[in-house]
């Protein structure tokens, strides 16, 4: 985001703060960042801090930084969960130059090293809870999301925190036990050797990292453990199908196999035309 | 696999046979195919059968073929399960001209337009029994994967069947009881606009044809089941520790990242060696 901003010149010098030294190190080296600083001074100069961390540091960063901005600045993040991060700075003086945020791309890969340019590119970010921001700094986040070329959803952090517990926490939980099964199993010497294109691409998200998703899990509990109980729900009526009634068998793959239209369809669907930014609001 | 041989000059002519008379009109107009024939007809003109159909239909075709083929051909199938198909034929008088195998190569999509060139090149293809096998068909299948760029691994039709259970139909599985669950949902327009990367990635293969999986869930009923149970014991566990004890969800969080080592070091690790096809022989 830092090295897409820069070169979209919506930002002009961008100051990196980490808590690796190599990792800031390797950012200076990149290009990626022009300088670093301490947290309390990076805030002190900055126009627009973002936040990218994972959810449970946000809880302590977040209030921090809006404790030591100017009082024109605007600060987002970039975290998966919204409710809890939300509510921490709920009282906060300086609430109103917060934006909520969650856009959504990334791989299963961390550090500088693992930056890709133009990933955010037509994917998709929420934003939250609009009504408890500023104007000129939603005004301010919308535009850099439409620089990065990203379509914008406008939802409750409510909302947001219910929808990514499907789409994107439940896939990493079924990742992580698929992982872990076959792990799990005595002779995987062999069922590796044999790990074909569908299988690397079901386990994917395993390999994501435990800094990162074990603190989305614990602040989405509830919403993740809702979701667990309908995905193992469907995984039992599939599997008491292959025992027991082929005809419900076949009938839950064709349900399945609607995936192909859904994706299809919101894959460059409702939320944008041509290469225009559109704007969807959720209402509940 | 068709226009593949005829690149490489293995297949002088391909017949094509299809029950679906459109596939094989697109077969030929593509090239894929140079003429057609009835199934009979093609048989007996044949030196090589390569059956490629889904594995319920496989156990009436094969014996069929095994019939009417002449006594030099070989014949081998791509069929994802194999104790059932190697049973149908265990007394045929032509058995050793058959060649049970399982190249590991695929995608979502069917028929002639999802063909996709060079597909095969450094996947693995599973061979099974080979000592119930003619040398000489032996030395020919070798000889087709070889030429496809294809890794080859040697197991019994048990052991393929219990491993592919684990790699690849569990996986189908859990992307169909993915898709479900999300499908289930009420607001699931919300959720389906926001289907990131991750989410794409972990259901893809519930697009699969419900032709093609069915069979293949009831044949290889048994260990679809075994390894469905290891699957939902993991994800209860994973479940449980999300609800109750953050230091357990970290640790299996820790074990699933170690797929990142096992399928970094399987692509292109002990199976293959530069541009060589390493022959490697499972014992049980």
């Amino acid at each position: 985001m830092a090295i897409d901003l820069k070169k979209a010149r919506f930002a002009t010098e961008v100051i990196g703060v980490d808590s690796d030294a190599g990792h800031v190190e390797q950012a200076l080296n990149i290009g990626f960042i022009d300088r670093t600083a301490t947290l309390e001074e990076a805030c002190k100069e900055a126009d627009l801090v973002l936040i990218a961390v994972p959810v449970d540091k946000i809880l302590t960063i977040l209030p921090f930084v809006l404790d030591h901005i100017p009082v024109h600045a605007t600060v987002t993040d970039m975290g998966s969960t919204k409710r809890m991060i939300t509510g921490t700075v709920k009282n906060h003086p300086m609430r109103r130059n917060y934006v909520p945020a969650h856009p959504m791309a990334g791989t299963e890969n961390s550090g500088p090293t693992a930056a890709i340019s133009d990933l955010f590119r037509g994917k998709i970010a929420i934003m939250c809870d609009q009504e408890e921001s500023g104007p000129q700094h939603v005004a301010l986040i919308e535009k850099m999301f439409q620089v990065l070329g990203m379509k914008i959803a406008y939802m409750s952090a409510d909302e947001q925190d219910h929808s990514t517990a499907f789409i994107s926490h439940l896939p990493h939980v079924v990742a992580f036990a698929l992982a872990n099964a076959v792990l799990a199993k005595e002779n995987r010497e062999i069922i590796f050797d044999l790990a074909s294109g569908g299988f690397r691409s079901t386990v994917r998200l395993a390999k994501s990292s435990p800094e990162m998703w074990g603190p989305i899990f614990q602040q989405n509990k509830e919403y993740i453990l809702e979701s667990l109980d309908v995905y193992i729900r469907q995984l039992k009526e599939f599997k008491d199908s292959i025992e027991n009634d082929e005809n419900r068998m076949n009938e839950l793959m064709t349900n399945a196999n609607h995936i192909r239209n859904i994706l299809d369809s919101s894959n460059g669907g409702s939320l944008i035309t041509n290469e225009e930014t559109i704007i969807k609001l959720y209402t509940k």
